[in-house]
């Protein structure tokens, strides 16, 4: 018999059921689906078998974030397998290779979404004193808003974190940090991938941050950035430009207008902190330090995509802006390219006399940087 | 060269820029990725062209929601094509089957969550007048909650919908419906994939619906209910019902108190619905059926996975009913496998002269037939 797809067929199992004596119906009687795999399978080691099957192709590798990719090797029912050394526990992003083309692991509900590339997740579990782990703590919120925006001139999209316990008609008020994701995440990107409420959640439950909220935009002012692509946008940087422009009107005429009138939120410079990862690490910066006047605390991780003419990105910046800053943190790992830039940058500030916290921790461009990023400047904030 | 995932190295390329001079960093530069593949192709006729790139593939299907599989075609560069006919504007589930294997479609970046087959999905766009189109209109907001089940002892979340205009100071309060996904989605199914909110924007905006809350929990009390598979729920009748009981203690006695305390809900039977999809069709007759003390509109959309001994399962219910339901809306379309056991149990709600209304639509087991269902019930509701 020829196999269909489960996507189609699958749902129907409940009438297979009740109507097994009726005559055929339009739809194909369920097939005989392919061997259930049991991929990623985890291991009390930590390590984590990976499958896939793939029974006609030459070549499947797993590309684990932050890691080079790795062999799988096919058995005869054409099941491709890898197994992992033992792996720090943390959430791994992966995709499997298959003959040169990235592929998801359709067994695998767990996505990373992505505008250009999509991908799964595999969570190797840890004590619950690692920040991104899920505890019986009390849980904040995450709300999805939609709107038109006319500094973007289209539909989109903001999250907002509230902590537990925020009571929206309670005269209590809530600093704000505004969260930015990087090149090719959406708006859902902190939540879905960067397990920012979770973090929160935890920090504010252990008494390491204060409860705070969390807007989380989108990071893009025309989604011809995205169409550019990859490739596009290094050789287009007008483009990089003009979608800056317009995320920072979106972010300061739009979303935070709207923030501020639909939560208990404090609204001085002091209690508004402005942090992003790798496009948004740039954002931040960009748009804190040529802010100061709306913001107090800014943070980038793993920073890039700006011009590296830093007199012209940030101009009059000066030791002046000491007496305005509460902190300027600037992150990134030691094994990410980024990192030269972002010693230029921390080499310019210092001339500049612009005090400024310096952390380099071991780590490429990835996710599990900036989640231990996000841990440690979040426990800064607003003190 | 090899070629590496682009998930792993895609994230470099800021660096890339910046350190064209810099001796080789650990990472292995970035590869030249595979053509980029523009799928889907959705076409000014309606038609859609769907890739996918598998250079040792011996056969490659389309397999689309609601359709049969469709074979594609492989060029001499390894890249699958199949063309459509026009379809109508809808958003389509898909996935690819790659030598018989479902496979998601790497390029394109709309995702459909689901437990146990995640797909993707094309938007072919039609006029405003689709409830689905995401229009210029008030939009409201989705909030998405974590919290701890004592019922079902775990971790689990719910959504819900609040209407444009909803003030959580203001006095005005709203009607509830509690919707419910199918076997398989998990609490985002709804918005992510069903549309609920942007349906309800609409609705609300041309006022066609009155404005209303819409919670859209976890539809499962075990996730042992998920782990058996699509094969085992039907060997294994007791864990469905565990997971129904459980659930439904979830939604009773959890996630309900929290929304009437949290939200600015009307909290008497006749501003209360309950409806859903296949399994949550058959969660919302048997929840509301047998608890017509606090819902007064219960609506079934293709439902499907409960015993068939209806005395049983709804006790005692007769004509008296008739009385309490302000509405008892069961739809199914007609190419579904369950249309003869909704017909069957319609028949037997006559035997009992419990009034209903009786919708068949076009169509199979498919999110096209319940967004529809949707929108028409939703117009019915607290009237």
């Amino acid at each position: 018999m020829t196999l269909q797809s489960a996507f189609l067929v699958l749902p129907l199992f409940f009438g297979a059921i009740a109507i097994a004596q009726e005559a055929k119906p339009p739809q194909t009687p369920p097939p005989q689906r392919p061997p259930w795999l049991d991929t990623p399978e985890v291991h009390s080691d930590n390590s984590v078998t990976f499958r896939f099957l793939a029974p006609n192709a030459q070549e499947v590798k797993l590309a684990r974030e932050g890691a080079e990719p790795l062999a799988m090797q096919k058995d005869d029912k054409g099941v491709w397998t890898v197994n992992t050394a033992p792996l720090p526990p943390d959430y791994y992003g992966y995709s499997i290779v298959v003959d040169g083309v990235r592929s998801l692991d359709p067994y695998n509900h767990g996505l990373v979404p992505n505008l250009l590339s999509p991908g799964n997740f595999v969570h190797v579990p840890g004590p619950p004193s690692l920040p991104w782990e899920l505890n019986d703590v009390p849980h904040g919120e995450v709300h999805h808003h939609f709107y038109r925006s006319t500094a973007a001139n289209d539909q989109r999209d903001f999250y907002v974190y509230t902590p537990p316990g925020y009571e929206p008609s309670a005269k209590k008020t809530y600093p704000v940090l505004y969260l930015l994701h990087g090149y090719s995440d959406d708006a859902s990107g902190w939540t879905a991938v960067g397990r920012a409420n979770v973090i929160l959640d935890n920090l504010i439950a252990q008494g390491k941050a204060k409860p705070m909220i969390v807007v989380m935009p989108l990071g893009y002012g025309t989604m011809e950035v995205i169409r550019v692509g990859w490739g596009g946008i290094s050789t287009h940087p007008e483009v990089r430009e003009e979608s800056f422009r317009k995320f920072r009107d979106a972010l300061l005429t739009e979303v935070m207008p709207k923030v501020e009138s639909e939560y208990r939120v404090t609204t001085d410079r002091n209690s508004r902190a402005i942090a992003g990862l790798s496009m948004g690490g740039a954002e931040s910066l960009r748009t804190g330090l040529n802010g100061l006047d709306k913001f107090a605390w800014i943070g980038a991780f793993s920073a890039g995509g700006m011009p590296d003419e830093f007199e012209k990105v940030f101009p009059g910046l000066d030791a002046k802006a000491n007496q305005q800053i509460r902190l300027l943190w600037i992150a990134c790992g030691t094994e990410d390219r980024l990192i030269t830039p972002n010693r230029n940058l921390r080499e310019w500030l210092k001339t500049k006399g612009v005090l400024h916290v310096d952390i380099e921790t071991p780590g490429m461009h990835t996710w599990m940087v900036w989640r231990r990023n996000l841990a440690e400047f979040a426990a800064l904030l607003f003190r």
